[in-house]
């Protein structure tokens, strides 16, 4: 004789103590929304009344149907379903003989058991059920007493209605009723209490998870996560009677809703586990989960549970080993589709179709048709964001992107700096590099539609300028005055390219261009880092042919040349100092190089003497930095540390190795190259100020023929700053703000015109700096629940890490006597993890990988499902002969028409609509990350099906779960329970003297006034 | 109206034909062993004959019963079952107009499907079902027309057949037959054809999977795989009829057994894919597919699928995608329990329960209380191995195990002679112990009873001998005839323990002691390889503070000391070189050191001439060796390249960095410190020869005394030799040539004598080296099913590897022209590779880094489910304790006494008990793998709750399957069936001109003669 009674508590007083803890209507929000998806469904069942008169005969209605029929009921204030934290306990001795309820396993959203001797909490693992458990399960509430609505006023109450309930149906002998009685009424053991009380148990454990997952995410949905479920379970022999029992129960102050009491012999123990897993399991099912808070009578319950078996997932016994625990997935689909009732059509009648947002479709990208109409919606766009833009920097990762970055860029605004004031035999240099960086920066951080991408300085200008330099020297021209006429047309034509919303023409950049530029720029940013390390090799030589005994007759020493040249003669004439006095013997390498003299000796090498030991500590320096960096980046997905502590270093990662490296380089003593900032805050050159006239001694049409160079520069900076703006803006950053490419190149455009006026470098957008500055301010959610995994969140948008960037950048001057401990090596080591980290989540190179991996062990990447692997190859030929081109000219002294050739793949791209269908090319070329289209996978795979064949018949109209409800019913079972108890009468009772209990004092339920409905 | 036919053709010429293949009885002696099993259930079976008519009813047996009743009937040679191949064919569109069945997927195991655009097979996975599907199969099978044991001779035979019984039960309308037919023969394309063609689709595909995954393995079981599973699933409206076949049928030369067709309406595609897929999942179950085999009726298929929904796993849809793909586990759980009945007192009546093997339980370590006798039963264990010994060492992974271990036994064992020559003032020095230890190994490694370890030399020994050495100096006595006797002695006293089975005593080293002191060396070596870079900083010391503008100034040149110190003066007067005629600013630093000069000069050190270059070298030398050969190493894991050359570059990964490196080293010609081998083959000491004589000068009362220190060297030797052994034998390692701790001891004991007599050093088994000798000969199963993970099969034990080891170690004086070329701190990297590969696997380090890790981090690792966290921790603090005082022991002067001191950890663990249960210290200290633990963890859990509660009762008596399978009988399904006809009957027939298709040629079916038995 199975009993089974089911309690849902709805109390008066029940409001009031929710209110008083903040929690009842928190979730109100998030339903009412459903509710506009169900007013299409509730207009249909209200003309069919009739229909929902026939609820108890279910042979027309799917489980399906009914459980969203079931759901589509009005809300009234008593039923409305909360987040749900279930327990498990059983029935169990402790200290010899005494009984008491144990915990033994909990769901916040995956299954946490208590690992007994262990006596520790498991990680939270998807609950692998067993079918059969789950059929038990049907059983049991098939054939139980199910008691919904009942009000009762405390535990005790509600165990006296129960059982009178059951005697009155004659499920119980009267003779065992005190005996039961106490058995619930036993007190409860939970795993994280230290000793056992029964007082408020429920409170002290639901505290405790609160406190383990106080994370942000769950303060915000604390309001929901009010309602608890207790599930008791345990194996019980009550003169060979089982007693299974399902109870509601409102503990204060969390309330308990749901109460199941499962009461069986002895031998049964691990099957009512798995029967009270499979419970527990349904009632964290978000479906279910609502139809136990709606459901009127017992083949409501009956109608959740089957149409959970309808979506169940299966795992064949030979091909799975059901101990293994599953980590939780990724993400788990949204069980909202199971809510809603489908049309005869196949539609969803929510209306709320998933816009299927195309490659850069947003509105920013629309021609207005208006002057400067796209800038004036930029503007539009980014002003209402302006202030959060400064208070979401409120965050330590913040500061250490600033560090970061200050650090990384300053180097190669220095060191271009440095190039151009070679170039320019001191024109523009370092300070003004400097100075040029900090301006332009400040001002786009400040401004710009898109403040995450960092302003650097580029390859091609360095060699637009070098060319400039060499033509005016030539042809006797002043060279900062013309270049500042050509800055100030380039200005003017960029922002006629923003007036004319040229920028629009963007989305043209698909992924394929897109990837290949930002392949190229990564590769070129490592293949400097290395050859700057190779290039230390020739500055600090050293000797390879050292006998390490004969070390006592190596010297190097500065000597007179035997037979000087005319240059050296010419120099030493220049001197007010007469050679002969000179003692050679004892200057120094510069005072040497100075007095062109001679290196003599064994311990020479071709420009001085050989220079121990800097070399291979350089080498150290920069693979150290390379490793620890990556090393403490990856640190967040350890498991040492609260994670709290791990992100911190994750995040400063990079600072942190910098700080490491210098310490020891300076521990170490040996004289590696460091970074020098200048020290002063003036021009390099003597002969120029910090303003420039742009006609200067030049001819007057240099103010016009400017403009033919300037075309050049627009399209050169034009193209670099707007494709790295595609890249930040790209999709899979999940930007809340919006992006802003018009207004964008109206910062760039202005801040060059100022630069211009001002003799400073010019400076566009830098990918590989940008990239890293992304890289660095990524959120993740902390998990909520116990084992959901974190999820990338998106960028923490804002202007302060930018803006700092190059304030500390300006500031540098003043900080020289820090900065110049900072080795080059380790510098470089810096860019080489910024440059390989940029590389991460490109396409290409996992499809170049592909090249080396045979078929059977690539991985389960989405495009190879659709598109033949040889046509993936042939699209990656492609892109790599392109990359191989572009990088050609970049290398080449044709570097300045590099921007012009990135466009030119843009009609590569769109030639190969001719070899690729267009199913392909969506595929291997569009920015959808790789997560979201395994998940249209499946639809898509339908939908072709579907295309393969020739009719379309409504799937709907033959459904086999209407047939599985029907079977469902179970007409056999009533009679296999009969057949059971006669099996287990033969059985002897065994200890009958065991259940005998003293009664403990009841749990603490106040509030609650007790009315059964039932 | 469904219609399901199933077929089984058995047929006369059959059995020829497989006869002519070598197939069909390959798995006869597997399936006697499970008749064994089968007998008793039988004759239970016999006795209840009602039972056996009363089939039809099955209201008392529950699935598994009749299931475990099908598979107990004779097998006749008709329904051999055999392991399948399953293939899933879907009618479809190609080319236009034109239909063909095509190939969709495929199961050996594991799904493969075929990713249609892709073109190319998916990775196997772990087919997931839905529920749903199953329950839709089992509604077919239960309403179609199931034809068993047709006896047919060609598909078109078949398909007549088929068609001849659907129209006669009234099912398929006579007009459209031609078309049904003309379908169900169309031609079939398989994946991997190039051209479609229907002659032998499924010999070639077969052909094909049998190539890709031709291992020993599957040639192995080659006669197994002899039958395939067709399965032809398509969506086909035939004047709204719907027809779903199952069909078995037979092609030649790999015989089809089982056809399952389903044709109906287009728009189910989608689901009649899931119910293929189910279908095929079913037969890739080992007992449904045996079921398949012997099934009588329509109801014996029934029960296989209610018995196999009575085992599946689920796996709730809010907590799983179920578009996730789910990799194959490492190990399956046997199905083979499902096909044996229990009995009613819950055991099986194999008899066959799993041998608890205790901790080192085999019979190598009984006392067998004879003189020698366990040494006899060691030779007598070990002597048939002997040839296999030889034989099996013929494989690659042999010669990278030798490369590799040469390189790192040459380092030790000539520093180990180079320490041993300083302490004994030459007379014991590195050639000494290139001879010795070359002489040990060979001899150990053809007669010891494990050839795997590898002797070394310890630390011990070295402090012995020079305690010994200091002795005899200070008291007068002949070093090299003292040390023999004790040798002698030594020697005579390990036999003497051999003889008493003395071995039989490792049973007592537990996973504690052995972990502890397997954890010590360990750490020792990396220690020691850290130390041995560290010590080559005083030695290369370079200028920490070089200004390298004033390099031309540095030098350091060899000059007169001003104030020579008398010994100094006496050195000079021992010369034959006037002092005044040194020119000492010319001399080489060894000149200078021999002249007792003085270095003189700004780039001078401490001792001489700073050195550039070489330590930085030295460093990054060294660590690039650890991480290129840990690289490498791991390389057997990626995905590149095809599984044999990873293996390859995994095995040779520390040859192959050696080599890298020497040539690195030798193109950057930085003078790094080289290996230097004895290039002469004679004594270092003039004054010794090749025998030494035991009494030599000393007087004669010595050769008695010597026992004394003759017993700790015993159980210096004893310890140190065992423990390696011990580490050596353990379980996780599955040897299956059985060990021979008494042989090992006996061997040594032996050489320990001979080495003595000549002078050499003594050598015992090094922990590390034997561990990394192992590890290089590991053997992993080549997965037979596509998708099954690699297996860790053992060790490849024999003697060549450990043979050629000391055979070339001998011949490395003849080597010296290459060996010169290997840099030290090559080794020392390799030392560090070493050490660290060689913790792998220690529990002890997974219980150290439980103290950094917040609980909910921790890794799921098995004791942690049993013992409460603080107790683990108690555990290993009490461990590292242990190990650090072992550690100040081995550091200490008192170094001898440190094997004395591992005894003592014996006792610790034996006081552990005090404050550890039994239980806590089963999970915490003994030799189980992981694995295992896991497997048995549900086992004990269930025997653990049946525990806490109080009676048995047995849970066979009321079985809830019992129950599902009355209810799955689905009597409400032929109406709903009737339901789905009348609305599918509303529905126009859409396009049914579709239908008609051309007859193609049927497929060659020969050696069949028909005889339908339906």
């Amino acid at each position: 004789v199975c009993v089974i009674v089911f309690f849902s508590t709805f109390l008066t007083g029940h409001r009031a103590v929710y209110i008083g803890v903040h929690v009842p209507f928190g979730k109100q929000g998030r339903r009412r929304h459903r509710h506009r998806g169900h007013r299409h469904h509730r207009r249909k069942k209200e003309k069919e009344t009739d229909r929902e008169d026939g609820r108890e005969s279910p042979s027309y209605d799917t489980p399906s149907q009914r459980v969203q029929f079931i759901l589509g009921t009005e809300d009234d204030d008593e039923h409305i379903p909360h987040d749900l934290f279930t327990e498990m306990d059983e029935l169990c001795f402790r200290d010899g003989e005494e009984y008491e309820w144990k915990e033994t396993a909990r769901w916040l959203k995956f299954e946490e058991d208590v690992e007994d001797g262990g006596d520790r909490w498991s990680k939270p693992y998807v609950a692998t059920l067993s079918l059969h458990s789950l059929f038990e399960l049907r059983s049991c509430i098939l054939n139980g007493t199910v008691m919904l609505d009942m009000r009762a006023n405390t535990l005790d109450e509600i165990a006296d209605m129960v059982l009178d309930n059951m005697i009155a149906s004659g499920q119980l002998d009267e003779s065992i009723r005190e005996n039961v009685r106490a058995a619930l009424l036993k007190r409860h053991h939970h795993q994280n209490e230290k000793k056992f009380s029964n007082r408020i148990p429920l409170v002290r454990s639901f505290a405790d998870i609160g406190k383990k997952h106080s994370d942000p995410h769950l303060l915000e949905r604390n309001g929901e996560i009010s309602c608890s479920v207790q599930f008791v379970l345990t194996c019980y022999i009550i003169k060979n009677f089982v007693i299974e029992f399902m109870l509601t129960n409102a503990l204060v102050p969390v309330p308990t809703r749901f109460l199941f009491l499962l009461l069986g012999p002895a031998g049964k123990a691990p099957q009512y586990h798995e029967i009270g897993r499979s419970i527990a399991t349904l009632m964290t099912d978000d479906v279910f989960h609502d139809v136990a808070y709606k459901a009127k009578d017992r083949n409501d319950l009956l109608s959740g549970i089957d149409e959970f078996l309808d979506q169940v997932t299966v795992l064949p016994p030979g091909e799975w080993d059901p101990s293994i625990r599953i980590e939780p997935p990724k993400s788990v689909p949204s069980q909202e589709k199971r809510k809603i009732p489908k049309f005869p059509n196949g539609s969803t009648p929510t209306g709320e179709t998933l816009k299927e947002e195309g490659h850069h479709a947003g509105p920013e990208l629309e021609r207005t048709g208006r002057l400067f109409g796209g800038l004036i919606l930029d503007i539009q766009r980014k002003a209402p964001f302006f202030l959060s833009d400064f208070k979401d920097a409120l965050s330590l990762q913040c500061l250490a992107s600033i560090l970061f970055l200050y650090c990384a860029c300053m180097s190669p605004v220095i060191t271009f700096g440095g190039l151009l004031g070679e170039a320019t035999q001191g024109r523009i240099s370092a300070i003004e590099s400097l100075f040029g960086a900090s301006l332009t920066g400040i001002a786009y951080s400040l401004f710009a539609g898109q403040p995450l991408t960092i302003l650097g300085s580029t390859g091609p200008v360095l060699v637009f300028e070098k060319i400039l330099f060499k033509f005016c020297r030539d042809y006797g021209l002043s060279y900062l005055s013309l270049r500042t006429s050509i800055g100030l047309w380039t200005a003017f034509l960029c922002i006629v390219l923003v007036a004319t919303d040229a920028s629009s023409l963007v989305c043209y950049i698909t992924r394929f261009t897109e990837e290949a530029f930002a392949a190229l720029i990564c590769i070129i940013f490592i293949y400097e880092a290395l050859e700057k390390l190779f290039h230390l090799g020739e500055v600090y030589a050293f000797n390879m042919h050292n006998n390490l005994d004969r070390l006592t007759l190596y010297s190097c020493v500065c000597s007179e040349p035997q037979n000087p040249s005319n240059e050296t003669l010419k120099a030493w004439g220049k001197m007010n100092k007469s050679v002969e006095t000179i003692a050679w013997s004892n200057l120094t390498v510069t005072e040497c190089l100075e007095f062109h003299g001679v290196f003599h000796g064994s311990a020479c090498g071709h420009h001085g003497p050989y220079i121990p030991d800097v070399l291979f500590w350089s080498v150290i320096l920069f693979f150290t930095t390379f490793f620890l960096s990556s090393f403490l980046k990856q640190f967040k997905t350890k498991r040492y540390f609260p994670t709290k502590v791990r992100s911190t270093i994750s995040d400063f990662a990079v600072f942190l190795t910098i700080v490491i490296m210098v310490l020891i380089d300076y521990l170490v003593g040996v004289p590696s190259p460091k970074l020098h900032v200048p020290e002063k805050f003036e021009p390099t050159h003597k002969d120029r100020g910090w303003f420039i006239d742009p006609l200067g001694g030049n001819p007057w049409w240099t103010l016009l023929v400017a403009a033919v160079p300037a075309l050049l520069c627009t399209i050169l900076i034009f193209m670099d700053q707007q494709i790295t703006a595609v890249i930040i803006n790209r999709k899979e950053h999940k930007l809340k703000k919006g992006c802003g490419y018009h207004l964008d190149l109206f910062m760039v455009g202005i801040m060059l015109g100022v630069c211009s006026i001002m003799g400073l470098p010019w400076f566009v957008a830098a990918t590989v700096l940008s990239i890293s500055h992304v890289n660095s301010l990524k959120v993740e959610s902390e998990c909520s629940a116990p084992g959901e995994q974190p999820k990338f969140l998106g960028i923490r948008e804002q202007r302060v890490t930018g803006l700092m960037i190059f304030v500390l950048m300006g500031l540098s001057v003043f900080m020289t006597s820090v900065l110049k401990f900072i080795p080059m090596p380790v510098l470089y080591g810096v860019f080489l993890y910024m440059g390989v980290s940029s590389l991460k989540g490109i396409q290409f190179f996992d499809r170049i990988k592909l090249f080396g991996m045979p078929a059977k062990h690539q991985p389960d990447l989405i495009y190879l499902r659709y598109v033949p692997l040889w046509k993936v190859h042939i699209f990656t030929v492609i892109q790599l002969t392109c990359l191989v081109l572009l990088w050609v000219i970049k290398a080449s002294a044709a570097a300045v028409v590099f921007p012009m050739m990135v466009l030119a793949l843009v009609f590569i791209r769109k030639l190969m609509d001719l070899c690729f269908t267009k199913r392909e090319l969506s595929w291997l070329d569009d920015l959808m990350p790789e997560s979201k289209k395994k998940k249209e996978d499946d639809k898509k795979k339908k939908e072709k099906a579907v295309i393969c064949l020739f009719f379309s018949v409504d799937p709907s109209v033959v459904n086999i779960s209407d047939e599985m409800a029907k079977t469902a019913q179970w007409k056999a079972l009533s009679m296999s329970t009969e057949n059971a108890k006669v099996t287990r009468a033969n059985l002897s009772p065994e200890k009958p003297e065991s259940v005998k209990i003293n009664v403990e004092d009841s749990p603490v339920v106040k509030y609650v006034d007790a009315e059964t409905s039932l």
